[in-house]
């Protein structure tokens, strides 16, 4: 599928039906995921993945808890945020029905000549984002979270996973449950672009 | 171009011609990273554009002066460590020659209920990924850097950065010299797959 149609239609799918996923899909996704650059091509990510429904289930029931009460306070001001949260408020009510759920993890493991928080992130994210990227061309649907932030004790506890990992992305993987793929919601491209100068606060939003 | 073949030739490109690259390439890039996602949909990026000759001169000779030496010194213990190094030295030597490069910026723009690290890098590095992944598709290459962190003053003076936001990569853009995409170099996927449990350090790493 071509890379800019599936950046182009690569919406959150927060509704995931129960139906297992091969697993020869879920290879292709953490093949991709390696295909991502790290510092030094120190590839020091891991990735934890889960179908265990026991495992789904305890970790789904802590996210319930921290998250289910909160979101449902959240504002939504316009159709589009309550669009969103009303997603949120579904997803974080039955993560462990999504058959899978993919951690992405990893250790610091390059010297850190830098703030060792951005050389975690810089391997980590770009592997995450190209999950997301190559489950939407399989027609699987995911959606990027940071949720493990919320039931992060739980979490390594079910899992085993090292006090030294750091838990950069929670991703959950499915069949797309009544809700399609389609054009992303974004802002105009001019809104994110200084050209040679920074332009200044380009949508006041106090940047 | 399909997004598997992307992702599974998007070598890192250190050597680039001094070539103009066509804005409206740029602007494809930018796209793409746009359509990434982000915290609650907040989009709070910011991507500095730099082909001003003397902005680019000035950043490379810090880049430069903070950065031969250091990579000339760095050991080589084997062919493809020697490469990358080698391609790295050149790379930090010759910075200003790339025509554009990218700097993926942004601010905390999401209410921090989860470390505030983490959220500007969940946002920042799925882009600065999809900007690498489009360059590969439109043929331009790209390589991933963070060496705004061994001339960040410069930087920011250069291009008047502020000091809130937060640099996550900077990315030379230019069309491939001498060089040609090609299989990334990778461990098995296995090396960094845990099923349901942590299963320890699989890679000899100490992670």
């Amino acid at each position: 599928m071509d890379i800019f149609e599936v950046m182009g239609t690569c919406r959150a799918i927060r509704q995931l039906k129960p139906d297992p996923v091969p697993p020869e899909l879920i290879d292709r996704l953490l093949w991709a995921a390696t295909r991502a650059p790290s510092p030094g091509n120190s590839q020091g990510w891991d990735f934890v993945v889960v179908d265990d429904a026991d495992a789904r289930a305890r970790i789904g029931a802590a996210v319930r808890e921290a998250m289910v009460e909160r979101v449902a306070a959240m504002p939504r001001p316009d159709r589009t945020t309550r669009l969103m949260l009303d997603g949120t408020g579904r997803l974080v009510a039955t993560l462990d029905q999504a058959p899978v759920l993919i951690f992405v993890t990893g250790g610091v493991v390059y010297p850190p000549q830098a703030p060792k928080e951005a050389f975690t992130w810089s391997a980590l994210y770009p592997a995450a984002q190209s999950i997301i990227l190559a489950a939407r061309a399989l027609g699987l649907g995911s959606v990027f979270t940071t949720l493990h932030h919320v039931a992060d004790a739980t979490i390594r506890e079910v899992l085993g996973i090292p006090d030294h990992i750091r838990i950069a992305a929670t991703i959950p993987i499915g069949w797309p449950d009544g809700v399609q793929f389609g054009p992303v919601n974004r802002r105009p491209v001019a809104d994110f672009v200084h050209h040679n100068h920074w332009e200044g606060d380009k949508r006041g939003s106090g940047a």
